[in-house]
C-alpha cells in the first residue's frame, strides 16, 4: 500500500519546492525532475527511475492510487484541486505532477559503438526539446547534449514533450561548446550542423554518411546553429520548397529518421 | 504613409474583437486571423493576403510603422503594453498582431497534378496542426484538409507554428469525415494512413508507394486517426525502437520528408 498525506497550505514545503521548480524550468533544490501527466508518471516507473512522490489533486486521488498501487512504498500526496492547480500552472497536467530522479550520465556514456549523439546548440523551446529527444532514442540515438544557453532537460514542459526518452537516454546538460567539440572529436565522431534547406555548400541528407559515428547538430529555433559549432561541422540542409525553414524538431526528426535509414540498410 | 490611431480603453471594440478571437482559437466576426509576431505580419505581406489592421503595443510602435511602411493604406492601432499584453495573453507575441483575411479555398483546389493532400483527423494541438502545415508546404503538398473534431487552422498559435504556410497552402477546414473520403476517392487518390510503429499489418513508409496521388492522414495525438478514416486507408508506419510513438508533427513530417523523397527520385 502507498501511503498517503494531504496538504491543505499553499505554505507546504513540497507545493513550495514544486511550484519554484516549474517556474524556473528546472530541478527541484533536492535533485528531483517534474513529470506531470499519468502518461509520464507511467513512463518513470517502467524507466526504473525512482519515483520520491506523487503529488495529486483531490479529484484524481482514486486514479493515482491505482497507478501507483503496484509499487509499495511510492508516497503520495493530495492536495485540494484549486491547490494543485495554482502549483501546476497549466490546464493540462491531468491532477497528477510526479518527482522523479532522473538517472545521472557521463558524457562519455553517450559514447557507444556506432554513437549518434544529438547536440542540441542554444535550441530555446522546451516542446521542440522534448519532442527531439523522443526523436532521438525513436531512432537509435546514443546520447544527447544540451548545451549551455539551451533550455534545460528538466523543464516540466521539455520532459512531458519527450514522453518519458529522457528517463532512458543518456545526455548531460549545461556543458559549453569547447568541451562539447573536444568529446565529439575525441570519440573520432563525424559532426553535422542542421542548417535551412536554402544554404549554398550544404550537404542534402541523403548525400551525407550517417553509418559512421556521427553528430548532429540542432541550433536556435530562430538562429541557427552557433558559430563555434558550426566551425567544427559539416552544413547538412534537407531540401524544402517554398519555407523558410522547418520547424526545428520536425528538422531533427527527419535528420535522424535518415540516419537510422541508412544504417538499417547496412545493417 | 499608414495611418495609425491610438486606443487607449479595454472597451475598445477592436481589442474585444481581437481577444474574442484569441480566446476562442478561431476567426474573428468578420473574417479576418490573429497573426502574433514580426514573422508571421511579414509572411502575410508577402504572400498577398489582405492585412486589415496592425494592432502594436506603444513600445514596438516604431518597429512596427518600419515593417507596414512600404504598404501604404494599412492601418495601425497602437495601445498601451499593458493593454495590448490583456489582449494578446502571451508572453511571445512580440507586441503585434496582425488581422489577415485567410485566402478563401474550395475543395477541389486541394487537389492539382499529382496531388498530396494532408488530412488532419482530430489532432488538437495547435502547435502541431501549424507546424504540419509547415512541412506540408515545405515537401510540395498540394492541400490540406482539417476534419471537424480538429484543432482550427486560425487559431493564433495554429497560424503561428505554420509560419506563414497557411497563408498560402489550399486548405479546408470544418468537413466531415464522409466528404473527406468522397472528395480524395473522387479524386482517385491513394490514401495512407499515419499509425504507430509497432502495428501490426502497417506497411513501413519507404515501401509505400508515394509517387502517384496520395492522401496523408494524422490523427489525434492519442487516439490516433478515426476508425472511419481508417477503413479507407493503407496504415502506414516509421519504423521506431523504444518509444511508442513520434510526435504527431514529427511523424507527418518524416512521411512527407519521405513523399518528396521518392518524388523528387522519379523526376
Amino acid at each position: 500500500m502507498s501511503r498517503t498525506e494531504a496538504i491543505t497550505s499553499a505554505a507546504n514545503p513540497l507545493l513550495k519546492s514544486v511550484r519554484r521548480a516549474i517556474v524556473r524550468g528546472e530541478l527541484t533544490a533536492d535533485g528531483f525532475a517534474v513529470a506531470e501527466t499519468f502518461h509520464l508518471l507511467e513512463e518513470a516507473l517502467r524507466s526504473d527511475c525512482e519515483v520520491k512522490i506523487v503529488l495529486a489533486a483531490a479529484s484524481v486521488e482514486a486514479a493515482v492510487e491505482k497507478h501507483v498501487r503496484r509499487l509499495a512504498g511510492i508516497k503520495v500526496a493530495t492536495a485540494p484541486d484549486a491547490l494543485f492547480q495554482s502549483v501546476a500552472g497549466t490546464e493540462t497536467s491531468q491532477g497528477v505532477i510526479a518527482l522523479v530522479r532522473p538517472p545521472a550520465w557521463t558524457l562519455q556514456q553517450l559514447f557507444r559503438g556506432r554513437s549518434l549523439v544529438v547536440v542540441l546548440d542554444g535550441l530555446q523551446d522546451p516542446g521542440n526539446a522534448g519532442t527531439i529527444a523522443r526523436a532521438a532514442e525513436a531512432f537509435g540515438a546514443t546520447g544527447m547534449m544540451f548545451l549551455k544557453g539551451t533550455v534545460s532537460p528538466f523543464n516540466a514542459k521539455t520532459l512531458r514533450a519527450s514522453a518519458g526518452s529522457l528517463f532512458r537516454l543518456p545526455f548531460v546538460h549545461g556543458i559549453d561548446a569547447a568541451l562539447a567539440r573536444a568529446a565529439l572529436q575525441q570519440n573520432g565522431v563525424e559532426v553535422y550542423a542542421g542548417v535551412p534547406g536554402d544554404r549554398d555548400r550544404a550537404v542534402p541528407l541523403e548525400k551525407a554518411d550517417w553509418t559512421r559515428k556521427c553528430g548532429l547538430i540542432i541550433g536556435n529555433e530562430a538562429r541557427g546553429v552557433s558559430r563555434e559549432m558550426r566551425s567544427a561541422a559539416l552544413d547538412v540542409s534537407i531540401p524544402t520548397v517554398g519555407v523558410e525553414s522547418l520547424n526545428a524538431a520536425v528538422a531533427a526528426g527527419i535528420l535522424l529518421y535518415e540516419a537510422r535509414r541508412q544504417r538499417a540498410r547496412e545493417g
